[in-house]
């Protein structure tokens, strides 16, 4: 482990930084979003899909996802727990965190799934952190890891 | 966004100042939860009832809710996620995070409802943090954001 | 309330030990998990179970916990919230947090539950955390406080 090889305030500020990036998802400002990742960004959401390539695929992904659910007003929250930080040989920060997928429709109760893994590799520039690539693991997926 | 402008020592203060402060209510130390507001707060737990104005509406407001459930051994806890900061022109932070409510009897499991997400305004007056206002929108209802 | 006797980097200090810690138990790390305790540590996982006192024995009392799960390909994952520190008069710290255990199997959807509490001391030494004992507490078992 190498708990101690990350200072504490780097910590907070990734953990801020998800704060933002992850309410700016939900609330679907998917333009902010997708401004967290750098230009030259790899996003795979799923082990099935394309990466996109570039903070305009994000975006493209991410309006194509929603307006499947066009007519479904659906509420997704995406929680994170246990940030893990391993600092890399190539200066970015491996992050690895848990994720729920909190699920609301008007008048219903919470679903609460899938159960995923974000591998991360975030660039710290300039005080600024992005993310360079994020690739999620789906805990149901059998030898998705 | 503003990820940047917080400090990373307030943005664990906040961490933690929560984990106390719900704690407490979670436990029923009503007293000491309404201590973590100001005097002259507003605290709107839900979008129908009327919001409480002091510390000690506050408790009144707790002990009611709780009395309905005097007999129901339900242990109740507040889950946090995403604490997502920004500081605001009067001084004050704002805060942003969602929230689920986690619901236990004994021999059951826990049922996790509602979803939903508190805007805090917080004041750091002397070093210690308190709640100016906290205002709680709930995702299963319609148009409450 | 003790919150601002807790400086923040130890705050977001612990919060990224008890990352590591719990993404090491969870992925069957067991001598990595083991190695965040002391020598003589004590580890009691539920009410009923006799305790571990060392790490050796932590290691033992995972093994054999799994082995019954042999045929079953779950994950587990064990979610923290709201991490409250207190110093200790022996300069131990004490911390309390709340946990949720989501388990999740090929094909199916995670299942949360129990719905526990956490009551650990850590000893920081040289940098370094440790516990010094843990013990769970279940929110559906009465008086298991």
């Amino acid at each position: 482990m190498t708990v101690t090889s990350v200072m504490p305030d780097v910590y907070s500020q990734v953990q801020h930084f998800y704060a933002h990036q992850m309410q700016a998802l939900d609330d679907r400002r998917f333009a902010e979003y997708a401004a967290t990742f750098t230009e030259d960004c790899l996003f795979q959401h799923s082990p099935t899909a394309e990466p996109a390539r570039s903070p305009a695929e994000i975006v493209d992904v991410l309006v194509e996802f929603h307006e499947r659910f066009a007519d479904d007003p659906v509420q997704r929250r995406h929680w994170f727990n246990h940030v893990a930080l391993e600092w890399r040989p190539d200066g970015g920060i491996g992050s690895t965190a848990y994720v729920l997928v909190v699920t609301t429709r008007p008048g219903g109760k919470p679903e609460i799934a899938p159960s995923c893994v974000i591998h991360d590799v975030l660039d710290l520039v300039d005080g600024r952190l992005r993310n360079r690539s994020r690739r999620v693991s789906h805990d149901q997926l059998p030898g998705d890891g």
